[in-house]
C-alpha cells in the first residue's frame, strides 16, 4: 500500500531523523546540535563547528589544533586533480568546475572502506577552496596559485589563494562567520541529495558531488548572486528603492528574501547584516550597505518579507573582493561539513530512500510494430 | 506543521507523479508509458525506447532513423573531455570515472538553456559508452581506441569499441534487450536523486552525474556484480547447490534476488534468462548458465525468492565479453534515458523538493567557551 502525496515537494513531510540540527523552532530558530547559531557566530571558528557537526561535540582546544593540523596534512590535491582543474575552460560555471573536481578526486584518493569516512569528509572540505581558487586563477588570470599557507582557518587560506596576500583580520572574521551560517540547514535539497546517494551505500565522493550539483540550481544556491545583481543595478538607496517598487509592481521575485521553513525572520540575516556593514564601514564606501538597508526596508514595508541569509552575504562578500560568480561556491565550501554529518548520519541507520510514485500516464497501451507507425 | 514518518526510506510514501512508467502493478508488471516491457523487449529497439522515454511516443520509422542519425551527431567528445579521461587511473572505480566523464563534459557543453534539454540528454546517453570504454581501454590496455563506428545501436557501438570488432547478431540483440530492461524503472533512488537535483532547477548533467553517484551504491546497482562473483565462485551446478546453501545458513545476503515493489516476480528475469540460455548454447559452454539456473531454483525452494532482473544479467554479460566491473556503467548507458526522462517531468511541474526530518539532537545547549572546555 502506498501513502498519498500530502503535498509537492515533500514539503512538510518528515523524510527522515536528524540529531545535526533543527530549523526553525519558534519560527526564527537555528541550533546545529543544540548551539544557538548566534552562539557559534559569535565566538566560535568555522573548524570548530565542522568538528562539532562532524564529531559530534565541541572540541577541546588540544582537540581544534589536532584538527586544524590534519586539515592542513590533507590539504594536498594529487597533480592528476590539478591538471584536470587546468583543462576546465575559463567560460565553465564554478559550481561544474568544483562538480568535476570533487568528482575527479574521488578516482584518486577512493572511500575504499566506511572506517575512513571522517578522513575522505576533511579532505573534501579542505581542498575545495584549493580547486576552485586553482582553475579560477589558472583560467582567468594564467596564474598557477601556490596552494600552501600557513592560514588556520579555511576561510582565511580562501581568501588567501584568491588574492595572494594574507587577509585582513576583519576579512578572516567574515569568512569564519559566513562559512558557520552556510555549514548546516537540514533537510535542504542538496543535503537531502546527498543522504539520497548516501542510502544506496555510496561513496562519499559520490554523495559530495550529488549535493553540489543540486545546490547549483538557481531555486537553491545562487541567490546572493542574485542579491549581488539586484544591488549593483541601483545607483543609490533612492534609487534601489525606485527600482525595487517597479520590480514589485511587475511582480518579479527577489532574491534573498523570504525562506521555506522559517515563518518570522532567518536568524542569519542579523548575524551577517552586522558584519556586512562593519565592512562598510571599514573600506569607507557604504554605498552597496546603503542600497541593502533600502531594500530591506522597502521590502518588509511592502510585502511582510524578511531578508534571508543569502542578501547580505552580497554586499559582504563584495566588500571581501570576492568575484561574484564564486559566491556559489563559497556555499559549498562551507556546506560540505553538513553534507558530511549528514552522510554519516545516514550511514549509521540506513535504509535506502526509495519512495513511491503516483502513476498519471496512459493505461495499459497495445504494441504497435513499426512498420504500422508511418500510416 | 509536519506529517510525521510513515515508514524508514520513504517506503511506500508517494513523492510526486509520474506518466513515465508504472511498476509492480498485478505484482509482477513493468510498463514504459503503458507499454509492456515483454513488448518492448522484444519488438523494439533500444533507440526506439529511449525515444518513447524522452519524446513521449513510440517513432515512425522516419523519426527513428532520423532520431538513431541524431545520436550519432551528438557522439563526438570534446577532446579535453578526452584528455581528463586519460589522467584516470586504472585503479579507479568504473562508476567515478562515468560520474567524472559527464561531469566534464557539462563544462564544455553546458545545459545554457532548458529549451535544449532534450539535445543533452541524447548527447549524454550517446557519449557515455564511449567515455567509459576509451577510459578502460587506455588506462587497461594502453589502447587508445577509436570512437567513430557506423554502429547504428547504442549496445552495438559498446560492444565494437570494447571489442575491436562489430558484435555479433546475438550479441547486438542481447544488448539491445538489456539496455531496454535496464532504461527505467519509476523512484528508484537513482532516478528519485535525479529528481532531488532537478527539483532545484538545476542542470541536466549535475541531474546525471547525481544519478551516476546515487547508482554506484551496492544496495542499488552492482547487484550483477555481485551475483556474477558468487556465480563464478561455483564450479558446477551441484557445487553451487552447496555452496549456496552454506551462504543461507549463514545468513549471507544473496545478489541479484527480491525487489522492493515487485510481490511475485521481478518481469525482466524472464526476458533476460531466455538470452543467457541462447548465449550460453551458442557459445558451447553452459556452465555458468547452469550453475544460475540452479541457485534460481534453490532461492526459490529454500526462500521462496524470486531472481530479479540483475541475476541472469551477469551470465549474459559474461558471455558477451564484458569484464565483471563494467557491468554496472552498462546500468548507467541503458538509465541515463530514464534519468533524463524524469528530469524533462519534473521540470514541466516542479516544486523544490525540500522535506522536513524528525529532529532527535540534544536540547538547546548553554553555549561554553574553549576555554572552559579544556577541564
Amino acid at each position: 500500500m502506498t501513502t498519498p502525496l500530502n503535498s509537492s515537494g515533500l514539503r512538510g513531510q518528515v523524510a527522515g531523523q536528524t540529531a545535526l540540527c533543527s530549523v526553525g523552532a519558534q519560527g526564527h530558530e537555528l541550533r546545529y546540535r543544540g548551539y544557538d547559531i548566534n552562539d557559534l557566530a559569535e565566538h566560535s571558528s568555522f573548524e570548530e563547528v565542522a568538528y562539532l557537526l562532524l564529531r559530534g561535540k565541541l572540541p577541546t582546544r588540544a582537540e581544534l589544533t589536532a584538527y586544524q593540523q590534519h586539515l592542513k596534512q590533507v590539504q594536498a590535491l594529487p597533480e592528476a586533480v590539478l591538471a584536470i582543474l587546468r583543462l576546465l575552460p575559463a567560460s565553465a560555471h564554478p559550481m561544474d568546475v568544483l562538480r568535476t573536481g570533487c568528482s575527479a578526486l574521488g578516482n584518486y584518493l577512493p572511500e575504499s572502506s566506511f572506517a575512513d569516512q571522517l578522513e575522505h569528509a576533511d579532505r573534501l572540505m579542505a581542498t575545495a577552496p584549493a580547486m576552485l581558487v586553482y582553475w579560477y586563477r589558472y583560467s582567468h588570470d594564467g596564474v598557477t596559485v601556490d596552494l600552501q599557507t600557513d592560514d588556520a582557518s579555511l576561510g582565511s587560506y580562501f581568501l588567501h589563494l584568491l588574492h595572494d596576500k594574507v587577509a585582513p583580520e576583519l576579512f578572516q572574521k567574515v569568512m569564519q562567520v559566513s562559512l558557520i551560517l552556510y555549514a548546516e540547514h537540514e533537510f535542504n535539497a542538496s543535503t537531502f541529495a546527498a543522504r539520497v546517494c548516501a542510502s544506496t551505500l555510496s561513496d562519499l565522493y559520490s554523495c559530495v558531488v550529488a549535493a553540489i550539483g543540486t545546490l547549483r540550481g538557481p531555486l537553491h544556491g545562487g541567490a546572493n548572486e542574485g542579491a549581488m545583481a539586484l544591488i549593483q543595478s541601483c545607483e543609490n538607496a533612492d534609487h534601489a528603492e525606485q527600482v525595487l517598487l517597479e520590480k514589485l509592481a511587475r511582480k518579479e521575485k527577489i532574491m534573498g528574501f523570504g525562506h521555506a521553513v522559517y515563518r518570522d525572520c532567518d536568524p542569519r540575516n542579523a548575524i551577517i547584516r552586522v558584519y556586512a556593514k562593519r565592512l562598510a564601514e571599514a573600506s569607507g564606501d557604504d554605498r552597496l550597505y546603503r542600497i541593502s538597508e533600502r531594500i530591506e526596508a522597502v521590502m518588509w514595508r511592502e510585502k511582510k518579507m524578511f531578508a534571508n541569509a543569502d542578501f547580505y552575504h552580497a554586499s559582504a562578500y563584495h566588500a571581501l573582493g570576492i568575484p561574484t560568480q564564486l559566491f556559489t561556491p563559497i556555499f559549498v565550501i562551507a556546506r560540505i561539513s553538513g553534507w558530511c554529518a549528514h552522510i554519516v548520519e545516514q550511514r549509521a541507520n540506513n535504509r535506502i530512500i526509495r519512495p513511491s510514485a503516483e502513476y498519471i500516464g496512459p493505461e495499459a497501451q497495445a504494441w504497435i510494430p513499426l512498420s504500422a507507425r508511418d500510416a
